[in-house]
């Protein structure tokens, strides 16, 4: 039976018949890698994925993390799955060999971290926090923190969370207001910090938390944040953990979705614990006072990278459970056929259930290309020759508001149709989609929300370095239109047309006067954006598609159907939103709030 | 505090300075009535739904349905709430004072009701389906049945049930298998029924089951089906429940949302009772053999315009919730203000946050709007002259797919949204909105999901009789146009543009030669003709809006605004949908199912 979880064919197809993934095993940092290596890698993801993470996706759903004694409680199975992931080596998958890890380039990374989301997204977390929070002291920390906290979360000894929103500080980090106080050469912490996932469990020996706090005397805003280690469990000389460190659990958060993965409000310096006689949470300096959120942003590419991935996961296992149940439900007769005595036919045949099921397919097919292309940058900007890497920093930095937003907003509408899919049976908890789309639906909101996307990229990243990105793009987009197939020149066309329409509006709203009047609807132009990107994304795997070989010609026939798919009805609902940012409406500014 | 659950305010405009209402106070029906009685209806709906209904709304979300030794388990405020409304004889305000009915008009029920649906959808809809079985029994029952059955519903002794879906018969009705063997002047039932919404509780007496099922021997399809009562307890000469029949629980289905209303599967004679020695579920036959379809259909558009008001009820209360939460929530600075020491404002007052609560706004009034527009056409198919009856019920039948679905899909929007706005919060069960969002996810789904409706629009409604209906609205349409007033001008050029072009493509897809194709985007033609009756609604409301008293200025000023935002940002949409149907696409038929 095919996966339900992910489409192994379509990541073939991504990585080897489109972005030539094996040409990267002609640089040195991947000389030792070839495509046996990563169909190994994958193969790995897929099994794992399917049999200890899927397998208990339900069950961390129905069974939410809870208080027993004032610990944590979690279904067994998280443990279990994570010491298989953590055994295989995949938590430093990408990094060094000198750190134990495997040098596989991001974009084989994320395909292979892609399984893990989509069977349980949940779970998944763990290891994403971790790598993240790794990732950033092997690139901001000392060597002897490298050591004491970023390797052993790299064998999974240790967990990591990052601490970033307060109660009183979400999207607004300016405003934090949790306090570093010197204490000889190391500091003290007092402040509370909430929605941090992973903040409290018993999966691992110890949790490191890297946490943003000001200085006292620090400037206010952005500007006078600093990062901190704070481990749950301070460490003795020889690096394992040894007394509680001023740090505690104030609550757990009961969600929607995304259950197992345990997320709380936690207190630090409450003075609950008192590692040497006094309340604070010790935490450890990383890099520069002042230099927290530039530490976190270095990042943040990747970490959005990785929610638009997640989304995406999201929205493809759905898509496949849907296509399963709409080939073997028997519901109704072709339309137009009225002999109620001629047998039913799988609801695949009804026009509407296809046109739902081609919309998921443009939708998480689409998102997955446009997030693997991505990883792809990053493995360019890491090991490309030094034009090669300008030129990938400079997409990726553009690209990513969309890579986080577009799979968040239309993955999750593919996990709409596929609930409306299954009919009644979807919105029960008999079967998954249900859940998927309740996991789903965070992903606008974490790392960024949508608005805060869409801030990013037109505030900033379209016209950044005088347009320099913006122009990069205009010349891949052009060079795909050129590389059209004959088949395909109806969508090349439609292209052209959309994407200088895009350009003609954003340098509308770049010369406008009103600088806040242009950014107001900066959310309806990354709808915009988002949509062209993807069209232009299509049209790649389009071209792809339309010279692929005969013997697998369902495969391809059903990308070109999906290309089409996204041009001919995806791509044309632009119109309404250049039009409307165009005309640079200020009708939300002018809004008088008691009319609401 | 303003109401968290719906705006009186905003329904006095609909049914008093919109809709006239009171004018119906000199047909002979509403003699008794008028403005004092109807407000004091309202009154007691919304104290009753915020005292008794909102107040559960979360328990019963948290204390899903539940079998102990057998019986169905559900929170006693269930029966509290159920008990207080059958207490104020609301389950029978619309009908004649004969049957302790108050003969108030279906604009003022539905209005009325409304606020129960938005307190707690899931209690609401107990007495939403017994007052439904009530009024087919009232239509179709013998004198006999409405003594026995209808009267003791309407008091609130019985509660009721509608019987159609069967496990492997859903969308497709025609293939029900449930069968009726005739038992001397009565009938045995066998089969299996799925999705039955109050099928088993303690909640009442007994419970009054409404079944669909195949006579032996009669037709395949939709026109072999007859309906039948079949009480879970048969009734003694007395009318009391006696003895019990051969229906059983084979199982409560977990749902998503809407968890206070027990749903069940329920097997029909599998012989565990033997009320008189037998097997099978005892049943009489309502009306004649062979128009089991044709009774439920006579109560469909009532039915579906009460899913309509409870898909907007769930996404208008959000709005409020979002509305509250934006006020005074504080986060961030306003645009272009960069002095992190100044105080942080509340995100009511950022651009992308009053875009999310305006595009709320558009949806949950204009979808109050509609469906109180249609509750008066069913007062006027009732009531009024011969002529307008007849007006009425061509106008009725074709809204009605839009006023199920247009608030079905637009208002759970609404309710993506609010959780947006809510950040991190909404997402918590700590908040309401992302229940409401559960919620309302069932309302594409029950009562004809969204591609049936679609179906019903194009294939049956748009070209009845001739196209009458679709000329009817033509009229009242041009009617709204030529009475916008000079404010509302370019929005009343934009409604005739778009109404327009809906009518040309409306006869493109009529004088299709091939039916197939035309079919095949109904839901998208649906989509765009609910997006320009909505502008209708709005140009109506915002004619009334226009001329309103300065007294209330913000209110009206707020109707205008909303009106305004869905000209500009809504109805703009429906030009890809149309160019896209015009184009008579099939690609959905020429689809190979290989490729998906």
């Amino acid at each position: 039976m095919d996966s339900l979880v992910l489409s192994r064919r379509d990541l073939d197809f991504l990585l080897y018949e489109w972005l030539d993934v094996t040409a990267l095993t002609a640089r040195e940092r991947f000389a030792e890698h070839g495509r046996e290596t990563f169909d190994a890698v994958l193969d790995v993801c897929a099994h794992m994925a399917t049999e200890l993470f899927a397998t208990h996706n339900k069950i961390s759903d129905q069974q939410e993390p809870h208080l027993v004694d004032g610990r944590v409680v979690l279904p067994a199975e998280i443990g279990v799955a994570l010491q298989a992931f953590a055994g295989a080596g995949l938590l430093c998958a990408g990094l060094d060999a000198s750190l134990g890890g495997m040098q596989l380039p991001a974009v084989i990374e994320k395909a292979g971290f892609a399984w893990f989301m989509a069977a349980n997204v949940a779970t998944a977390s763990y290891p994403l926090l971790s790598m993240a929070n790794a990732n950033l002291l092997l690139a901001y920390g000392s060597p002897e923190q490298v050591d004491r906290y970023a390797r052993p979360m790299l064998t999974g000894r240790f967990f990591g969370t990052m601490c970033l929103s307060e109660p009183q500080a979400g999207s607004s980090l300016g405003d934090m207001r949790t306090r570093a106080v010197a204490d000889g050469t190391n500091w003290r912490l007092f402040g509370n910090k909430m929605w941090i996932s992973g903040g409290e469990h018993e999966l691992a020996e110890n949790i490191i938390h890297l946490v943003l706090a000001r200085i006292e005397g620090a400037a206010a805003g952005v500007k006078g944040l600093s990062l901190f280690i704070v481990p749950r469990y301070l460490l003795d000389a020889k690096g394992n953990p040894a007394i509680a460190n001023d740090v505690c659990l104030a609550g757990l958060n009961h969600k929607m979705g995304y259950r197992g993965t345990v997320n709380t409000l936690l207190n630090f310096g409450e003075g609950r614990f008192t590692p040497d006689g006094s309340a604070g949470a010790r935490g450890f300096l990383v890099g520069q006072p002042g230099q927290g959120l530039a530490c976190m942003f270095h990042m943040m590419n990747e970490a959005r990278i990785g929610v638009g991935l997640g989304a995406t996961a999201l929205g493809y296992t759905a898509y496949l459970h849907a296509l399963a149940y709409a080939r073997t439900r028997l519901q109704g007769r072709p339309q137009g056929s009225r002999d109620p005595a001629a047998a039913q036919v799988p609801i695949v045949r009804h026009a509407d259930v296809r046109r739902m099921l081609l919309a998921q397919k443009s939708y998480v097919e689409g998102g997955l290309a446009l997030n693997l292309y991505c990883a792809r940058l990053v493995d360019e900007q890491r090991t490309g020759e030094p034009g090669a890497r300008r030129e990938a920093l400079l997409l990726l930095d553009l690209l990513t508001p969309v890579a986080k937003s577009w799979p968040s907003a239309w993955c999750l509408e593919a996990n709409n149709l596929a609930i409306q899919v299954h009919g009644g049976y979807g919105y029960t908890r008999d079967f998954n989609v249900e859940q998927f789309w309740r996991d789903n639906r965070l992903n606008a909101i974490h790392e960024g929300t949508h608005g805060i996307q869409a801030l990013d990229l037109l505030g900033r990243k379209v016209g950044m370095q005088e347009g320099a990105a913006l122009a990069l793009l205009v010349e891949r987009v052009r060079r795909t239109i050129a590389a059209a197939p004959a088949v395909l020149s109806d969508q090349a066309a439609l292209l052209t047309r959309w994407f200088d329409r895009l350009l003609e509006v954003t340098a509308v709203l770049r010369d406008a006067a009103d600088r806040q009047v242009a950014l107001a609807n900066a959310s309806v132009y990354l709808d915009a954006f988002g949509h062209v990107v993807l069209a232009w994304i299509w049209l790649e795997q389009g071209r792809v598609a339309a010279v692929g070989e005969q013997s697998d010609a369902h495969f391809y026939a059903g990308k070109l159907a999906a290309c089409r798919y996204f041009f001919s009805r995806e791509l044309p609902k632009v119109g309404a939103m250049l039009d409307l940012l165009e005309g640079l409406d200020d009708d939300l500014i002018r809004l008088q709030d008691d009319g609401l």
